[in-house]
């Protein structure tokens, strides 16, 4: 009413003009969504029958990928692979699922939204198989192949930018949601575009060397066995600098959250897409939280107007005597609030990020560390990394797992850290900028005798420990004064009951903080070591690791190349064209249909125990074709180097 | 207004006759407070000084217990001292504490409730002053002594009980608070008025053998060492059985939570009093949670009228047209949810029960295999067990800490159980029993096709891994179809996605009801076992076992009292009366005091070296005068079977 309210709060544009409810017209793009289906579901269908013929006329051919390679375009257990084309094709099919859960008529054929769960799960299944052939054209390493997988991409890029272009707002959510949305889908799909004329052109000058499919032939498993025996003369010299400093310490503990590639390591295919696919998820669920509540925000703030001081005073609240006084405070209030939401997102999707980086940190030194046998260091007990049901199962899921946990983990991050940044922005800085209400200050400058006391009793504690109890004493420590320590102890029993529940509010907050921070990485247990296994997400992936480690070993991945090549020489072309990834089993094939001289016997039986001494894990592999002899022998040393193992931080070498 | 309301809500007698507002009159006891505590301070300083001058009298007699003694009653590291006097008053003073926060003036002297906070800090170093004596008189081992502490604990106990038994009702709180509060205190004050004429009379018959003081004398450490000795032969045929089965998992996974004593291990008194305090804080906390909120419940339900019904309808909530019918529903739901709260402190006190008995199983494992050198197994990582600064004031704090974090561990439990209660029964017990409101069987039910999918997808990939894509070949097994495995992992992406949101879920259930159960215990951390340390209270445990493992080795205690046996046999009475406590530091000096012959001196030393390999933790005590070479062996010996430690569950004896 009068005109002394000499509140400071900067007088924000309430949006400029009020935000009209904008109605955005169902838009119907020219490219028909439905038409655009049905036909590229067929295209991709008579694509896969070409593709079969082809396969089948090939399947006689030098590279044995007929039928079967075709049906398994992708070999997750691979280290050398491309992995552009994988990648590509997950992610789209990641975007697509969110746009099929969010949508409401989630499948192009029909706009029956009632019946959405049907069309769901139906779409679950149908997107896989629409996407197959974009996987299947790259497999066979044909021109035809590339021309295909070419075609097929760009069709699906150009449709969907085309879209994007005749109908940039939808109503779904928020008008430019869906744009944004689909610009993962755009680049996977760009990418995939682009990838295959490459791989044609490169097929046409017949460059093509690193194929793909030959594993074992890469140059890759014998670097890596080059890089460990290699590694140790340089390793003893770091290890004698024992106790780093803090500033070192810390310096460390940033670059433990920096990923940088190493030359002599690569990430199997599964671990890969994981990357990607999570980034994927951590972009689109930023997307959907920013555009989900954010313009709702925006709207009610433009939408404030001199009724809400109408209303507040329904419920006794008087920010101010002058009403328009009471909006600016309001759309202030409001503003605020709306800062706290998008910085909380943006925290939480870097944290996010930086977990990522983390997990893949982790990951190769995981990885590193079961290859050489370092079982009880990654684990935390002795386990058999061997194939099991359900280590089987839990790596078939381990992709899509990592992008719902970041997901849900995003979500819980954000509604956290938005309460958190709510609370200090309230009570604490608005306060503070204004110096008004400032309540929290109030309560903490009253109980000074309270902190003073605190404070006292802690120094005491620290100063007495240290100069009275404490007697050194050639070298050692012991105590002093035990009569007074007690004496202490008991005097200061009730002050420290009252320090214990400061402790224990602090032991909660770092609990849930770190907890909330870490739930979208599978790589951690969030419980106690000794129940980690209880975390199903961390136990999934030491189940994971279990296949990946079993199945892919470099070191048995060389060792199968060197002796594919071995037995190459020996009698040429017919042996050769067996199926690379199945080196094991061929191994022993081949063993039992030549006859190789004995003196060559001896030598690979020697390189193979020499291998297996200092690759312990992968002894469980091939135990059942071992001697009875060599096996105890290896055993023991299996059992030997991991113990050593769980007590050295530094990495032991695979020679001796 | 119809009669047609077919509710059928059970008609709960909204309590008999309406609660009235019960005033309780200030209640004045026959035995004033203030006239009592300003007398017992004096008689409790007139007890001391008596104390003090028999102190010095009896200081050149034979059990060298002088002021010094009198100053420090308590020897908290001990294994083999009388508990129950330290454990009894520092019960007392939790309780002391407990009314101290509480209560409106804090102390006795004055009425001024506006100083609290001052009264309050006073208060917190008054009472261990006060109860000071009662630990006192028992130092002595005096007959004087015993007498005075009986008449001391004899005044403390009739006179609170006579102050209860005059006011019984207090109007703090509730009107039962203050009495069932002062139980314990009451307990713990009735157990020193029986155990100071027990020990008087004792005393008087000279049977007071297990004299507390005469600590390395006491049978119990060589027992101990015997117990060590003699275990070797029965643990080998327990190991032999590997794998245990389910139930058996089951049955030892309950057994750990059962705490039997074993008769070769006692705890030291520190811990003793630990488990007694979390006791009785347990009980003052669900005392005060339930006579906090309860009451008022109860009040507000009685106090339910057909006002309700018009309240409701301002919200637009119409529970049923006839409005006592709604005055019936409206009761019969605070009623619920008064059992949900009541329920959540029944259970969240049995679970700190649960939790303090696990505790001690753990601390005496833990104990036990510190004692044993076992520093990988107990802490994670090489430690070294020692005196140190910041060990010692954890050390001094740990009774407290463990109090205030069961408090605060209980407040949280009682929150969220009651909430997870609530939606249980508001959400599902209630909907079930009247079938109506199944809003969340309804939503599940609609979502069937989903479910199915989830199912059906888990189920193929469990069956397919284990009957189509792992091969047993010879004792091992191994992937097969590796192809169709690829395939498959493609095509379920996205199903995966959803199994995996409903996993995270899981994932975040079972963290936070893990760490909110386990929260009370200190001795486990609630964080990833990489940064167990960020946890301040498993720091505080951790670091308190140092010092508890540094200074009360039984087998160095059991060898300080065989030296100290032998030295005396040699020359007798007057070195005899050294300060049995400071064991070590004896050593030393008689060493440099006496010309021990040459075969006992390296007699000594082989005991001495075979008591240090076997007890590799007692080596860092001890390095000061330890010969060069020893020293290097025993460290390798140490690092050698702390690595064995850390790889066996079984427990390394003491001998070879």
């Amino acid at each position: 009413m009068d005109q002394d309210a000499d509140y400071e709060y900067p007088d924000l544009d309430p949006l400029p003009t009020k935000i009209e409810a904008e109605i955005i017209p169902p838009c119907d793009p020219t490219a028909d969504d439905r038409l655009y289906h049905i036909c590229i579901t067929a295209i991709s269908f008579v694509v896969m029958l070409i593709l079969a013929v082809l396969a089948r006329r090939t399947k006689e051919g030098y590279r044995q990928k007929g039928l079967p390679g075709l049906l398994s375009p992708v070999n997750f257990l691979d280290h050398t692979q491309h992995k552009g084309l994988a990648v590509a094709v997950f992610g789209v099919l990641l975007c697509k699922l969110w746009g099929l859960v969010l949508s409401p008529n989630p499948l192009p054929f029909t706009a029956d939204a009632e019946n959405k769960q049907y069309w769901v799960i139906l779409g679950v299944f149908y997107y896989p198989a629409l996407y197959y052939p974009l996987l299947a054209c790259g497999t066979l390493h044909n021109k035809v192949g590339f021309v295909l997988g070419s075609l097929l991409s760009w069709t699906h890029f150009v449709v969907l930018v085309w879209q994007k272009i005749d109908c940039p707002k939808e109503p779904l959510i928020h008008k430019h949601y869906s744009l944004f949305s689909s610009l993962p889908q755009i680049a996977c799909l760009a990418f995939l575009s682009f990838q295959y004329p490459l791989l044609l052109f490169k097929g046409l000058k017949g460059t093509e060397k690193n194929n793909p499919t030959e594993d074992l032939s890469s140059s890759y498993y014998k670097d890596y066995v080059k890089e460990l025996l290699k590694k140790k003369t340089t390793k003893i010299s770091t290890t004698s600098t024992e106790t780093p400093k803090l500033p070192q310490r810390i310096i460390d503990a940033v670059k433990s959250y920096i990923y940088t590639p190493v030359e002599a390591f690569r990430f199997p295919l599964k671990l890969a897409v994981s990357g990607v696919v999570s980034f994927i998820a951590v972009y689109q669920m930023a997307l959907l939280l920013i555009s989900g509540v954010v313009p709702t925000l925006q709207t009610a703030r433009s939408g404030v107007d001199e009724d809400v001081a109408n209303l507040l005073a329904g419920f006794k609240i008087m920010l101010s005597p002058d009403k328009s006084e009471v909006v600016r405070i309001v759309v202030y209030y409001m503003w605020c609030v709306e800062v706290c939401y998008i910085s909380a997102i943006t925290l939480s999707g870097l944290v996010n990020l930086a977990m990522l980086m983390r997990s893949m940190v982790l990951h190769r030194s995981n990885l590193k560390g079961l290859y050489r046998g370092d079982i009880y260091n990654v684990y935390n007990c002795q386990r058999s990394i061997r194939a099991s049901r359900p280590a089987l199962v839990c790596w078939m899921g381990y992709t899509s797992f990592t992008a719902a946990h970041i997901c849900i983990g995003m979500m819980i991050q954000t509604l956290v850290f938005f309460l958190c940044l709510l609370v200090a922005v309230f009570l604490i800085i608005i306060p503070i900028l204004f110096q008004e209400n400032l309540i929290v200050f109030q309560i903490l400058l009253s109980m000074w005798p309270f902190w003073l006391m605190i404070i006292l009793a802690v120094l005491i504690q620290h100063i007495t420990g240290r100069f009275c109890f404490i007697k050194k004493d050639g070298g050692t420590r012991d105590l002093d004064n035990r009569g007074n320590l007690f004496l202490l102890t008991y005097l200061l029993f009730p002050v420290n009951v009252l320090i214990g529940v400061l402790l224990a509010v602090w032991r909660m907050i770092i609990t849930a903080l770190y907890n909330i921070v870490h739930m979208g990485r599978m790589d951690i247990s969030l419980l106690n070591r000794s129940v980690e296994a209880f975390d199903p997400a961390y136990r999934c992936y030491a189940h994971y690791l279990k296949i990946e480690v079993n199945q892919s070993h470099p070191v048995m991945k060389a060792f199968c190349g060197v002796l594919l090549q071995s037995v190459g020489q020996e009698n040429n072309s017919a042996q050769r064209s067996r199926d690379a990834e199945e080196g094991i089993q061929l191994v022993q094939q081949e063993k039992k249909q030549l006859k190789v001289s004995c003196t060559k016997r001896a030598r690979r039986n020697w390189q193979l125990l020499y291998t297996l001494v200092n690759n312990p894990s992968l002894v469980g592999t091939r135990k059942h074709f071992q001697c009875q002899t060599a096996e105890s022998f290896l055993n023991g040393s299996l059992n030997r180097s991991a113990k050593e193992g769980s007590n050295k931080e530094t990495e032991p070498t695979a020679s001796d």
